[in-house]
């Protein structure tokens, strides 16, 4: 009897009657011979309410009340789930995160998840029941309930298939897969089949909006076989496993585009050893995730500074830089939030030469401007004017993936 | 350093605008000196709203389920007050049923408070912290989320002012405190000011909507004082305490009527014994509280056996009574949701008789038919057609309450 793990996003549990083909599905499961855990999100549009009620009352609610308050929305999409399967005679029991209980650390609104304690989850499948697990939450040593962050749910799916050994984590989205760009960016863009967790990642936290990159990263980690697919119908979707060589034969796997970054620029920095060093100490001290880094070349003894963050940690990341600005006699700080980074992403680019080169080249070519570039084994990313971030994934796709001839450069 | 318990209704909390108004009302009583801790019921129409998508799924969705989701209401409330308070420079704390833990049965949707841990609250509270409790809930010995029924939250306000022997507890409410009648039907009734235990479990449990019954009886339990008063001003409302030789003075304190009951009736039973035993044990067993009991006098070997429930248990009550019916050879049962009971009710009736006789003939003079009486030391119940209710307790308010002249008969 295989184990599979299901979880379903907002959006299929956005109603009542969304919550009853959730239900179908799972039976429908069931009856087919899989043992099987559900991780629901909260039903859509009901965490952005929850929010707004904490931030209509203050505007830095403390974080521990905030997840006291935003947790209730999976509680009441796992509970009328858990009733909806059960009306159809599947027996069934939902479990918060601190039922399981999750154990997360105490960074309440993006806490990480430490431990699974997997008992009552396999107590409740050997009694035959389906269990379903609130995603996006848990509970820290203080028996405070933290959230995961947004798309935590995710996480909360790759987390529990890797502690109870399930054949399958699958992930039910609003969209039929992953695919090769945004398609309302570029409506040539085709569902990939078959993706590499590096890829994904890559993906994942350049914008890809299919899956949060935590998940990815513990899917990698304990080696969970993915399958993302629509909630809407039964066509086979996007599986994320392990890297093999046939997958390498594709230098460029897709193309992302984020434009949840800001860029803040410390100016007129005094060039001495140690500046940059406490300025992003500082930040990660804060828990503030730094993305791209560049430092100008150094002129007449000063130099700029500039990083991207996450836009909802910007106003924090700015006060930050402007207290170390303050200190160390730098000019300033200035801040640009209409920035876009665009990313190549694909296995390949460990075996095939000039992908960067290339993308450079389009991007030229388009008249766009870079501001600053950064690179791993398998992605290049560059960061460009917002206003042109439709126009870059489109000439990228279009050179990159629609192209095959041109495919390889070297 | 006086400590008090507060509780806010659904109506007090009702909107974030409510919200911040009890918040306003604790900053004054903590910058008085007290020590405080709210318990918080969920934002009137949240319940409601919860209850109604769990039958939306199941005309009897698992009550395991339905505490799950529907406890989430005061989470959210009690989540968005604490972030209220911090937000006007007051340290809070909000703790959920099973953070504080509150320990019940496992009767779900009605359970028991069978023990209170108030470690974490005093940890709280020697921190500072106004710490806010979700009323109406709890956890069971196998870590379910369990809820109290409606009115519960004063049942957790009593019960954890018992356990942290505090000095009071205020209920907070739209009403500016316990009225000798419904003011809604009787424009003459007055606010009591002081009241016993036993009057108001009496008047409680007759449907004075004031106070839930269980929360008084545990109060009387372990001699909580208690404040029931209006969120909206700062009046006095009435109190209610241990009796005491003054309050004997009055015979009737108050009119209440209830119109929640059902009336159902075995017909035609064989008049032998055990019968009755075995249809009042069955209810028993399935947790069926039964109110009224009349049994008619026997004629050649039957007899009729009636009795009152709670509307809510009608369905399953009248089922049990069918069923066993049928096994002991009864004609069948009839059913009357349209009854009332209307009672008087005051401690003075220990001393003063005269009160049954003067109650009967009040309602003879307005024409209306009794159906059954029952009586304490110090209420007498009569059950009327429903139709005759507002006439009922509006004719024995002017006799008992107005009438200071012939309040006494002997």
């Amino acid at each position: 009897m295989p184990l599979v793990v299901k979880k379903f996003g907002g959006t299929s549990v956005g109603n009542l009657d969304r919550i009853r083909n959730v239900a179908k599905k799972v039976k429908k499961a069931v009856e087919n011979g899989e043992k099987v855990v559900v991780v629901s999100s909260a039903m859509s549009g009901e965490t952005d309410k929850l929010l707004e009620y904490c931030y209509s009352l203050s505007k830095r609610p403390n974080p521990r009340e905030v997840d006291q308050v935003v947790s209730t929305g999976e509680q009441v999409a796992i509970g009328l789930l858990s009733i909806a399967l059960q009306e159809m005679g599947i027996p069934a029991v939902s479990l918060t995160g601190w039922q399981v209980p999750i154990e997360t650390d105490d960074i309440h609104t993006k806490a990480r998840i430490k431990h699974i304690n997997s008992k009552r989850i396999k107590e409740e499948l050997d009694k035959g029941k389906v269990v379903i697990v609130a995603g996006f939450q848990g509970i820290d040593k203080n028996g405070d309930i933290t959230t995961l962050g947004r798309g935590g749910s995710d996480t909360t799916a790759v987390a529990l298939a890797a502690a109870l050994k399930a054949d399958i984590c699958e992930i039910y989205t609003d969209v039929p897969g992953v695919f090769t760009a945004d398609p309302r960016i570029v409506p040539e863009a085709k569902k990939i089949p078959i993706i590499s967790y590096e890829e994904m990642m890559e993906m994942a936290s350049l914008g890809s909006k299919v899956m949060q990159i935590r998940s990815v990263e513990f899917a990698a980690k304990y080696k969970v076989k993915i399958h993302v697919r629509s909630s809407f119908n039964d066509e086979e979707g996007t599986w994320i496993m392990e890297e093999n060589e046939e997958m390498e034969k594709v230098a460029v796997r897709g193309i992302s585009h984020d434009l949840k970054e800001s860029k803040i620029t410390v100016v007129k920095v005094p060039d001495k050893p140690g500046i940059a060093a406490k300025l992003f100490k500082t930040l990660g001290d804060k828990n503030i995730v730094v993305d791209m880094i560049v430092q100008n070349v150094s002129h007449e003894g000063y130099t700029d500074i500039s990083f991207t963050v996450n836009k909802t940690d910007a106003d924090y990341a700015e006060d930050i830089a402007k207290e170390v600005a303050k200190e160390v006699g730098a000019a300033g700080v200035d801040r640009n939030d209409k920035i876009a980074k665009i990313s190549v992403v694909g296995l390949g680019m460990k075996t095939h030469a000039g992908t960067a080169g290339k993308m450079f080249d389009v991007l030229q070519k388009e008249g766009i401007n870079i501001y600053a570039i950064s690179t791993s084994e398998i992605k290049i990313s560059c960061l460009i004017d917002e206003k042109y971030a439709e126009l870059a994934v489109r000439a990228l796709h279009e050179a990159f993936i629609e192209d095959k001839d041109v495919m390889v450069i070297d």
